[in-house]
């Protein structure tokens, strides 16, 4: 067993695919099928151009509701000359009513309309249009052809008017159908299958405690043991295939067995165009993926020097041919959809009579981000190719780093970053860079790649962005940072009801200052003590945003005290027994309130940092201090409640203490915020706060300094 | 009945519709529902908030393949002095083998990696990983909680993953499943009713030409007669409510009656949440939709000052609530849909059982643009406030117009442009402003939207277009200006292979010209005759493009004759037939190259204009010139033989004169070019070219001038 794998380059890698492809003849549109034009067209892409079968319109037709005349006769017509053109008789009018759209009688070659004209009766008087004149007057002359849509004004016979490759809009539908068309020939979509392996993978929607099954009287899986793995990945993977144009299938999960997973891989490429076969990349004790491709055809690629998700295989296998019969039943319903690529001759014989002799497989890193980035790199474009589309391109913007970051000189390195406008700037700062942590990519604005070479970027340097979202979203996107509170995670979603999104960065009380003073966030939230006072934060202003006009504004009182498990096992009561034999405690990062806070009282009570077990282990939000006590890493932790029944854990309150908004008056001002004070200002808020434990909304929204 | 519209303006339209919305509780999410966590989820918006059910991971995790150890144990671990750990007993070992993934062992507190061990046999030598080892040895320590995946490191229980509102991408889904979840709360997707009225409306398909039903051998539909109207209004706006996240129903065609409209109205308002009545909205003899409106419930607005699309109809009718037995019947099968708004308490009835007292209905114009244009205006907001997401809006840019634009000061006039970029100027040039002409719409790159108070922008006018495209599409588009010819349709489809866009525009060979020293378009089509030398396009260039350093290509030679009806009624055989009594002429406008051969035979042949009936006439291509032809309103025009064909006339060749391309050289060598020269110089396009008849190839690429 090889524990190295031989990364690539990426371009190379791709090289290698698409040369294996191109000798199987899959580097083409697969497949056309003709398809109604209906609404579920849309986004279907054309296989081949529309020609124009019929001009449109395809008379001359009125482009007015009037009456039809011959623009000779209407000479001389003035207002002080009006001439006069009779309805009757009926075979041979000198003027016809037209309602618009209506074909212009032969010999007719222009149309009045019905506000020009003066409506005569029998009597030769003016009579109203109500009723059906015999004659009607005019006080102008008209030009040939006015008010007429002559024949082939929109569309001519035989002119093109939609071309291959095209990814079919609503308009489009529309112009196809005025072209004389009924349906479109477009590319059958590629079938991909989604083989999840591994014995530690259980499905999703099973519920990892008792205590929250019962709680949320949801999901009834089985109960996970730790080392059980959801998976999610095929779902992801199945929604990119699907948003791509494919048509994925889900398979069963396969366990980490070689022979079951060769056998899974042999079904799937059956009746699929394209095996993505989730994980078993790597080269672990149980990863038989390159072997599974070895055996079954040949293994272009394992490894590719991208992170996250260098553990990619590429590979191509034989297809069997004893399958397509099967294949056959299955799409019978599906008699369109031949074998014909763009510009070669329409063959007879349904495509999927004519198996591909080779299948690609992309054997997909386990790792959710991996699994996500896998998709975009490889399998994306391969489906653009496959429908005759352009590959999906992000649009680029360059933004600020806010961080320095570090990277393999080795790879591409895809860093996810929050991305925001602050002060007419464009800021990108980096997100965690786990590839488990598929949050990261959900809370992902844009993508920075550092190419291979680079050792990474510093903090101020400016840098491209790929933009997952639009510049209009990130211009309504308020960047916040700072101490973390629960609070924020319901701001956030108050927010998001008033038009604006809340991106906050986790960083401590005191980090969060100083990007503000960077001007690298529109507010932080603040909780520090000042030890002199006993006041919050006030004093921290002078010291971190000299000469910057702000506003504090308070957002919530809370208790601090100690997570402790059910039960307080430890029997933990007070900072004193944290220096007890056998507590173990787990601290915040320097800087945060809540380290402030303790260090404060500890030095109050004379107790040393050394003699507290943990002291140096850090966490970075109360959350992570919870998940370290719930998990058995630690006895207890100095936190806010909130947290602690997040958990499930006991809480032993010790302090009161304000957690406040810094928010300097540039951005307060603006109207980016101003939903913000709303949400802060309205009763529902405030109750959906109060419901929380060991909260105290009663200071809400109190502005502290206004300066 | 009154002629003329009370048009308001569109801000003051909308602000009707809300309040009446407002009134009838029906400007909120209309109703959520729970649906699996499963592909098909994409696109749908998110009527609650996601919260974390569980954490991610769910308990501490091995990073990597390695040995989970105590990191006390590894202290003082150094190359010269390494440490060894036992595997066994099995049941107290000192390290423990772990796969990536893998749960770290009660006691264990962190994981070294496979590649950083040496493997010891039971004999304590050195053995190969491949065999189950029985120890492993270090050189180096390491610290707590390395390479180790904490508890929550992803997502921790309680936190908000995903806010309402959000609309779901494949990332979301793998983040929701991670927290636990395994279905989401969706806001349910809006019913539309679209319902085509107008006796004169027939389906589409329906062929208009037995020549060419026989010719296709396509549709089947019946003949089509002059007067009748393909219906694919209510194609285009399914397909625009599918893509808004809507669920359109496509009513049958009712005939102009006003109760059989009352009727189908009345039933579409059983199971409907809008209803879209399309069209006679406007003011003529059988516009009956103000009426139905009036008699059903309540007319808001009749006429909104926007162009194109003015006679829109806003009103709201009463349902009728013994519809709604049949709807449960109908919907049975979807029992998790809830009438359920956000943050509102769920209510246990099915919304189907509680029906709208009150529903909207849009009267939408008959004109293809009309309609498309109301559906962007009216509807697409009004299914975002309904689905809860916010409404789409396209990206802004600004760009320089070609040409002056008349706009009515009235009303906000919605102005379709081609967008393109040359010489790194972004261009905007109007197209049809026919509300009629729906291939404007599928041209359109953008929108310019000229506000009421304005009378319009002059060329040159820098104005804000909301683009359809990316500006990496419009970077990839090649402005083609001039003269017309059939071979730049089939230009396009093969450039559309070579990724890029062609677009062209049809002002005639000399404007081309002007055009492209203006820097307006990256080449011209031209085919100017020089009466001294009987040489194309050379003299011109000195003429219009002086010190432009210019390639001269030679695309094509052709054929230029008449164009007759079939069997030549007339007789015509040269150009000196024209002026015989009773021939009426269609002649092409100043400026274009044919109008100059025209014009240079018949001075040769002592011919005057003056003789001809219809040398005023003008239209502005081959192909409008093939279409006056065919439809009667001329006997005869100058034009070429690709023309004829394609309206089945009869072609009387007279000349044969070269069509070149003109191309600066700052473009002719830039790689947005590039595949243009590919293409034609090759054999596919030759021969694609060479089938269209009166086409000369010999010529194609040939470069006249390079200067």
């Amino acid at each position: 067993m090889s524990v190295y794998l031989h990364d690539i380059p990426l371009p190379d890698a791709k090289a290698r695919l698409q040369s294996a492809l191109e000798d199987a003849g899959l580097w083409r549109v697969l497949g056309a099928e003709t398809i109604p034009l209906d609404e579920h067209a849309i986004g279907r892409v054309l296989a081949e151009p529309v020609w124009a079968k019929v001009s449109s319109p395809h008379y001359h037709a009125s482009a007015m509701d009037g009456f039809a005349v011959r623009a000779a006769d209407t000479v001389g017509a003035q207002p002080s000359t009006p001439v006069t053109f009779s309805l009757l008789p009926s075979h041979s009018p000198q003027a016809v009513y037209l309602d618009t759209g209506d074909a212009l009688p032969e010999g007719f070659d222009a149309v009045i309309p019905i506000e020009n004209v003066e409506s005569l009766g029998p009597d030769g008087n003016l009579t109203s249009v109500l009723r059906q004149p015999s004659s009607v007057r005019i006080r102008a002359a008209v030009t040939p052809w006015s008010h007429v849509r002559p024949l082939g004004e929109d569309i001519v016979a035989t002119q093109l008017v939609l071309p291959a490759g095209q990814a079919l809009r609503p308009v489009d539908l529309g112009a196809a159908a005025a072209a004389g068309h009924r349906t479109v020939r477009v590319a059958r979509r590629p079938r991909v299958a989604i083989l999840p392996t591994g014995s530690e993978l259980v499905p999703i929607g099973s519920d990892p405690s008792t205590a929250l099954r019962q709680a949320q009287g949801g999901s009834s899986g089985q109960r996970l043991k730790p080392g059980d793995i959801l998976e999610y990945n095929s779902l992801v993977l199945a929604a990119q295939i699907k948003a791509w144009g494919g048509e994925p299938t889900r398979f069963p999960i396969t366990p980490d067995d070689f022979d079951a997973i060769c056998a899974r891989v042999q079904e799937a490429a059956r009746d699929h165009d394209l095996i993505l076969l989730n994980a078993g990349s790597s080269a672990g004790a149980e990863d038989f993926s390159a072997g599974v491709v070895e055996k079954l055809g040949t293994l272009l690629v394992h490894g590719v020097a991208v992170r996250p998700g260098h553990p990619v295989i590429l590979g191509v296998i034989r297809n069997r041919v004893e399958g397509n019969k099967e294949l056959g039943d299955k799409e019978s319903g599906n008699k369109e959809s031949g074998n014909k690529g763009l510009g070669e001759q329409e063959t007879q014989l349904p495509n999927y009579l004519i198996p591909n002799p080779w299948i690609p497989i992309i054997g997909v890193p386990g790792y959710p981000v991996s699994a996500a980035l896998t998709g975009e790199i490889f399998v994306e474009p391969l489906l653009a190719r496959w429908t005759g589309r352009r590959p999906l391109e992000h649009p680029v913007a360059q933004a600020r780093l806010t961080r320095k970051i570090t990277s393999p000189a080795g790879d591409d390195d895809y860093v996810r970053v929050a991305v925001g406008e602050v002060g007419g700037k464009l800021l990108a700062a980096p997100l965690a860079r786990g590839a488990g942590v598929i949050s990261s990519l959900v809370r992902a604005d844009g993508i920075v790649v550092l190419p291979r070479g680079v050792q990474g970027a510093e903090a101020g340097e400016t840098v491209d962005v790929r933009l997952y979202r639009s510049r209009a979203e990130l211009e309504r996107t308020i960047f916040c940072i700072g101490s973390h509170d629960m609070t924020l995670d319901l701001l956030a979603q108050f927010l998001a009801q008033h038009d604006r999104r809340l991106a906050s960065a986790n960083v401590g009380s005191q980090a969060g200052l100083v990007a503000l003073k960077r001007g690298e966030a529109h507010l932080a939230g603040s909780h520090l003590l000042d030890p002199e006072t006993g006041e919050y934060n006030v004093a921290y202003l002078a010291q971190y945003l000299p000469g910057v006009p702000v506003r504090l504004m308070a957002l919530v009182g809370r208790e601090q005290g100690l997570l402790v498990k059910r039960g307080n096992p430890k029997g933990v009561k007070s900072l004193g027994d944290l220096s007890r034999q056998g507590v173990r405690f787990v601290n915040r990062q320097r800087g945060a309130g809540t380290r402030l806070l303790l260090d404060y009282h500890l030095s109050k009570m004379g107790i040393s940092a050394e003699s507290i077990q943990g002291y140096n282990q850090e966490e970075y939000t109360h959350l992570g201090v919870a998940a370290a006590v719930a998990s058995g890493r630690a006895d207890c932790g100095l936190g806010i409640a909130a947290a602690a029944q997040a958990l499930d854990l006991d809480f032993v309150p010790l302090f009161q203490e304000r957690y406040d908004l810094v928010i300097p008056k540039i951005h307060a001002e603006s109207s980016l915020l101003a939903p913000l004070f709303e949400v802060v200002a309205s009763a529902e808020f405030r109750e959906a706060v109060g419901r929380m434990p060991g909260y105290d909304v009663t200071v809400m929204g109190k502005i502290i300094v206004e300066a």
